[in-house]
């Protein structure tokens, strides 16, 4: 049956985790607002606008639950995003991978064909050029953010390199381009777990978006847009003065990353892999299950952080964490069971065709692995099923 | 534009690697075909049958270009693949993760739709025991392979526990079941790189499972079937004798892993990832691609062996490789590439809108990311789309 035929309302819906094909992804809906709801209430404290990252759903269903509306604003990873968001009413993008000059064609389609504005981020005076050239010759003045490296991270400007900063600003500005601003990520931040740090790596941050916006304006260029935001920084961030927008993405489902820098806790966490029990090798302590990393995701995450929690973290149907059982190991379509090393736990006694559920190292790298989220109720009734896409 | 539509014949097909929209996943054709008429070689010499693994390429057309006839036989590591290659004419499968008692009755519905004769596989007295229910119930002789741990890598019956090997094919024998024989898997061969290691495991595989099936028939029990396998076993194996059928599905790809372990040479591999250049930090000696781990996939599977090749080697657009060329790193969609640490290298000088082509660590894994081969001829001209499926 196709995806697009699972809609709620299909008669042919499982309605008890027991009757859904294993592997299969989880979505705790309860859990879901909740998340949601914690990082509104801190957006509306820290006074800063919420521009949701949506790469970690790839879901119009979730995307409506974490927008402002329907419209948006929202933060995307792909332009396969980019169009299945607008194909669902989403009008207000920002596209958060360094633009190649080759992929402006798909961004001017997006906005003859629905409106869209997708405002890019570039770091180099090349790409403003070939942008600027770009918006002269289509006669559309592209938004566009210069991209801030925070913290080393991986892209953009050094914020104290005011030199390249101007001259990208003032390429595009008057170049036929529309220059909107700054962004940053903050991406060092998830290898932090003290509290102090990772206020203090929101703090840096801050100063860096903030002090390159400064700077723009200085050389009287218009900055209207200050853009940061990660996860870790969104929950620890004190004081985002000067900033107009955040950005989070895995903060709405959580994962055991994210209980390890400590900005979740294992019962926070909203999506898991349901697994069928298929065998064991008693004397080794170990239970088999039909989830391996095809269904889990390579990611390891925490193998970086104080407690290695494995290929995941194993819990009972309703979704309670056993003592210490991790996936020890993870083949393509067989997880291994077994207790944490040094726990000294005995393994709980599941029979083959016993259900269980795993919490993920890393939610967008675990969604990515399915195709749709099979939704819950605090009941564990499975209310509906959402698709979700992936490609380019 | 749906998969689809996307045949080899549609106008739309492009015909360039720089009409392809990256990162995308590419499949260099004669490789392919170098690579099954190497192991079909192989196993003629060795005269054993061959039941080629399609979870590594989960296409029809890539499995028909593996496969002895359009009808199989083949392996596969999901009921969905046992569906989808079903719906595509294959009538001889071998499911290869041990049988849920749950999934039977979409076994049963494969064989009344599709003719599909599948072999499951199992290694305990409880699945035994719920199989022949089953198939008394069904009035269906299911074909079982009873599963052999040659190496304590992962499932199955030790091959000297006969008491337990008995016991299951007495139950599946008497119980309403067909009896077919034994099978092994030597997962532990992927650690290894010697070839007179590899050439030890391939024996052990062997000895485990020929030991096993000469327990069964010692009892009075049908064992007709012997199945091994795995890409480095089967590449290194110097006699079969009583070996049946030999599975494999890596070598169709080739991979990193493949290379580090002597299985194949990097100019064997047939699958590598397309991506853009988007930018550099150049203090740094890094170059910013479009593709991360959302392409490459998460496995590091190069990092436990003696040459760790990053998340993949770096190739020109015609695919020849950079020296010493890495991804360095990788976030969801950005790959940093630079010099292979303790190399020296200089790395080259790739411009904002370059092509490069990434070659994976684990062929299973980074195809797995993506829906499509972009299909490549020995010029390089993208000759057609093939789709890949997932899920389960």
């Amino acid at each position: 049956m196709p995806i697009a035929d699972q809609t709620p309302s299909s008669p042919l819906l499982p309605r008890r985790l027991g009757d859904l094909v294993t592997p299969g992804l989880l979505l705790d809906q309860d859990r879901l607002e909740r998340n949601v709801a914690r990082m509104r209430d801190r957006l509306t404290r820290l006074n800063v606008g919420f521009r949701p990252h949506l790469k970690t759903a790839k879901s119009i269903e979730v995307a409506r639950r974490v927008m402002d509306r329907p419209s948006g604003p929202a933060m995307v990873s792909t332009l396969r995003e980019a169009e299945y968001f607008a194909d669902h009413g989403v009008r207000d993008l920002t596209y958060g991978v360094g633009i190649a000059p080759g992929k402006l064609d798909r961004i001017g389609a997006l906005r003859r064909h629905h409106g869209v504005e997708l405002t890019i981020i570039l770091d180099s005076l090349e790409q403003a050029e070939a942008v600027a050239v770009w918006s002269t010759a289509q006669g559309y003045r592209l938004p566009v953010l210069i991209e801030i490296d925070a913290d080393g991270h991986r892209s953009g400007v050094p914020p104290e390199d005011g030199e390249r900063l101007i001259a990208i600003g003032r390429k595009l500005h008057d170049g036929g381009s529309a220059l909107r601003g700054v962004l940053t990520h903050a991406g060092d931040s998830y290898t932090l777990s003290r509290p102090d740090d990772l206020a203090a790596a929101a703090a840096a941050e801050r100063t860096a978006a903030v002090g390159a916006g400064e700077i723009l304006r200085a050389a009287g260029l218009p900055c209207p847009v200050v853009s940061i935001g990660s996860t870790p920084t969104a929950s620890f961030a004190q004081d985002l003065a000067g900033v107009t927008e955040l950005r989070a993405g895995v903060f709405m489902f959580g994962d055991l990353v994210q209980t390890g820098i400590g900005a979740c806790t294992s019962n926070d966490i909203a999506i898991s892999v349901l697994a069928t029990v298929i065998g064991h090798q008693r004397a080794k302590g170990w239970t088999i299950v039909d989830a391996g990393w095809m269904a889990l995701s390579r990611d390891r995450g925490t193998s970086r952080q104080a407690v290695d929690q494995g290929y995941g973290l194993v819990c009972d149907e309703a979704g309670a964490p056993f003592p210490d059982l991790l996936v020890l190991d993870a083949n393509q379509e067989h997880g291994i069971i077994g207790a944490r090393p040094g726990s000294g736990e005995k393994p709980p006694d599941l029979p083959v065709g016993s259900l269980v559920r795993i919490l993920p190292n890393h939610a967008c790298a675990t969604a990515a692995q399915h195709d749709r989220y099979h939704v819950l109720a605090p009941d564990r009734r499975v209310i509906a099923q959402w698709p979700r896409i992936g490609g380019w």
